[in-house]
């Protein structure tokens, strides 16, 4: 393996980083809060590891393979969660590291679980409130995809790490120059945080609350800056939300189709129509469902659609305490947790599309079982489905599995009655953020000990980073010198 | 389709069910029980019923290809389950006709999931005890499997029978015939449940109940005769079952070449050291964590024993309430339900050599992320594995999750908790018996609606049938003329 590139590509992101901390201190300044300080020790640090790493190693080649592709973005996600919680546990506002080093991976990941309470929360500094949505904005596009955007003389290679980092069964570039890609995938991502910026400005936040407010949508992360979440918001804020996040879920290629004006072609997506589907039919039932517990249709659809957008596109804002609702409600919450939104968006969970492929596979499978002999191609957008993409997919199933159920099992040791451990395992797996019982919407995981919450750190890095790169990074293999 | 062929075995399998019949008839005249009439009454019904079907058909030819032997077992055991219901019904020991079913249902898929409550337990008739523990018995091996074992002109096509009735990924031949194949695994089955009567006898039971307690251990089903299930009896007798359940866990293949002295290759089996291990380290475990609720390690170790090799052979029985247990050996024991035994064994649950096919398909995918080039076969007990195999192990995972989640999305209209929900559906579609919380061992799944023990029954055939006869047979278009 090329570590010295993987080492150095990891200096390039804390120098990055380092950067982005400075837009927190800003803020703080802004609100005069003593908080500018935190961050501003935090980019030093950032910085001078960066650069340490960086200029320490000297890479033979710039040869970057599929392996170094992963080992790359895990190192990095890991390394800009430490440094990210830096600011918290500084300025005294998370003092503990666990916690701190939770909150961040949330953040990074688009988690939006947190490990603050009510009252903390609202107590907190505006410029933590800021870094706190920031982090998710950054992670949900990508860090390194902002790189392969920026940075100058990155070969072509490049696109091994936004493979790594981008979610989907079949990560393509738009455009021929993978550079080109990272960039027009950023411009879309830019455009669209402002469209929702400005639409919740007209409903009357303030450039504060607007920005955290779509940093948290856009990054479908789901950190808010009151306890309460967006209950207090007005409906038009609500359903301002609602269509954002939905928006956020779907594909970004999609954008790109509009973007060159090719709309048939993106309306022609079977993964938009089985999420919008999903959307709907998930809505339908959960508004019949609850509409006892409202003031009408409109209210209960308008919570309905907010809650299942949110959990679907695993954001993870709540309206209403959906703990509270009926087992069935919250069963089908738990599901569309699992399922999750359009690969190629910031969205985490399994997908929509790999559901399609399974499905397609397995339509294909009992076709196989009466007629042994039948031989008959699987299509998927139009393109015949070519074996190794589905056979990839299977076996992203199976080990989306077993890193489910390894981590259900590992938080089990705290004792929390069972559907609190196992849709906290669920939630941080797939990057929603709240879950049931005693991680409902109106709790937090601050119950779990330092034992769970590192592990459930490391459940929020695999949702987000899809499993693979983790484990390669963490495994000796990879390090060995053989 | 040849459906003349399908419903002429459907209607040998009823007249053999009205044979079967008359020995709980039998039972009922010892103890001069009123049952014996309702046995009677169903025996004629189901010898009619099949006569009936039997001789109505015409079949042009006698060919049965796969489909056929998929719907074929599938009919059967619905049928089989209707029948087997009468006797329940018409001596008003279970009146309720979802309530008859689900205990049959239970029954012959060797689930061991009960409707009744201790007391209505305690109060039953002879007759229906044996009946429902008989049920067991004769759906752990398989009906269909004692059919090509008996009947004289069955073509050797019956492979297809057996191999959609009988558990697991790879179904072969022992023997070059079907017909011995059948005979050399009814007799291993019939072996060893005596060998179990004998040992029960030595510990004092009668042999009504030494019987009753061996089909259900046998057939990996779990109804006891008592409310406290096992918890009563000799900690010698808990021993015997104990390793009886784990006995009848193991892929009858090995017995026979046991039988046939290639103890070495017996002994090779991969399955057989997985199995063992996971038995072993789960009562490690779980002995470790209850110790301070009994007296001393060894009354631990029995009780944790007891429960795992229960739990994971999918039998049912218990001796304690481990409901009651804290929530790492509780989720521990889910994610047991889910593995299952071996294939090849009576037992039901995902089996374990589908999780070893499914971790070394993990192993290659891995491989081939880092090496996109790399070609290597994959072994498993000594072959290679073919891609056929690889990919319809995944499939079936696919498929397996999507109807666990389904039936947990169903029953959820019961508005139970979500551990019930959740743990009566890994318990009855892997054919375990008793969950947690409100399906627990000390309680009983007679609060669910009439529709929910519907979608149980028939998420306990899927399980017991490894899903895709069922899901084949209520398709139309398996039907349909063309």
């Amino acid at each position: 393996m090329n570590k010295a590139m993987v080492f150095k590509i990891t200096g390039i992101i804390l120098q990055i980083e380092a950067l982005l901390l400075l837009l927190p201190a800003l803020v703080s300044i802004i609100y005069r809060e003593s908080t500018v300080w935190s961050y501003l020790i935090a980019a030093g640090l950032a910085a001078i590891f960066g650069t340490l790493l960086r200029f320490v190693t000297k890479p033979k080649n710039t040869l970057i393979y599929a392996k170094e592709g992963l080992v790359i973005v895990a190192l990095c996600w890991v390394f800009m969660s430490l440094f990210g919680c830096l600011p918290f546990i500084i300025s005294r506002d998370i003092p503990n590291f666990f916690n701190a080093f939770f909150e961040t991976v949330s953040g990074f990941t688009t988690t939006g679980a947190s490990i603050l309470t009510g009252a903390q929360l609202d107590a907190m500094a505006k410029g933590n409130l800021f870094w706190r949505s920031f982090t998710h904005w950054i992670g949900g596009m990508g860090v390194l995809v902002f790189v392969t955007a920026v940075i100058p003389n990155m070969s072509d290679r490049s696109i091994h790490i936004i493979k790594a980092e981008m979610p989907g069964p079949i990560v393509g570039k738009l455009v021929p120059k993978v550079k080109d890609t990272s960039r027009v995938l950023y411009l879309i991502y830019i455009l669209l945080t402002f469209a929702q910026i400005i639409f919740l400005l007209c409903g009357g936040l303030d450039l504060f609350e607007s920005s955290v407010l779509s940093f948290g949508t856009a990054g479908t992360g789901g950190f808010a800056i009151k306890s309460t979440s967006i209950a207090d918001y007005s409906p038009y804020i609500q359903w301002v939300i609602t269509v954002f996040m939905l928006i956020f879920g779907i594909n970004f290629n999609l954008y790109y189709l509009f973007l060159i004006r090719r709309f048939k072609n993106a309306l022609k997506s079977e993964e938009l129509w089985v999420y919008l589907s999903i959307f709907a039919v998930s809505t339908g039932i959960i508004t019949y469902n609850v509409l006892g517990s409202f003031n009408g249709f409109s209210e209960a659809l308008r919570h309905s659609a907010f809650q299942v957008s949110s959990i679907m596109t695993t954001t993870g804002f709540s309206t209403t305490d959906f703990n509270l609702w009926p087992a069935l409600c919250k069963t089908l919450l738990i599901i569309i947790m699992l399922i999750g939104a359009c690969a190629g968006s910031t969205a985490g969970g399994f997908k929509v599309s790999r559901i399609i492929i399974l499905a397609k596979t397995l339509k294909k499978e009992c076709q196989r079982l009466i007629h042994p002999r039948s031989i008959r191609t699987i299509k998927f957008e139009g393109k015949a489905l070519d074996t190794v993409t589905r056979h990839s997919v299977a076996a992203y199933l199976a080990i989306y599995v077993l890193v489910l159920l390894s981590v259900f099992l590992l938080i089990s040791v705290d004792n929390m009655s069972m559907e609190t451990n196992f849709s906290a395992t669920v939630a941080c797996f797939n990057n929603i953020g709240p879950g049931l019982d005693g991680v409902g919407p109106m709790s937090c995981y601050a119950d779990y000990s330092a034992f769970s919450k590192i592990v459930l750190s490391f459940a929020m890095l695999m949702g987000r980073l899809e499993i693979y790169p983790i484990l390669l990074a963490f495994s000796l293999k990879t390090w060995s010198k053989k």
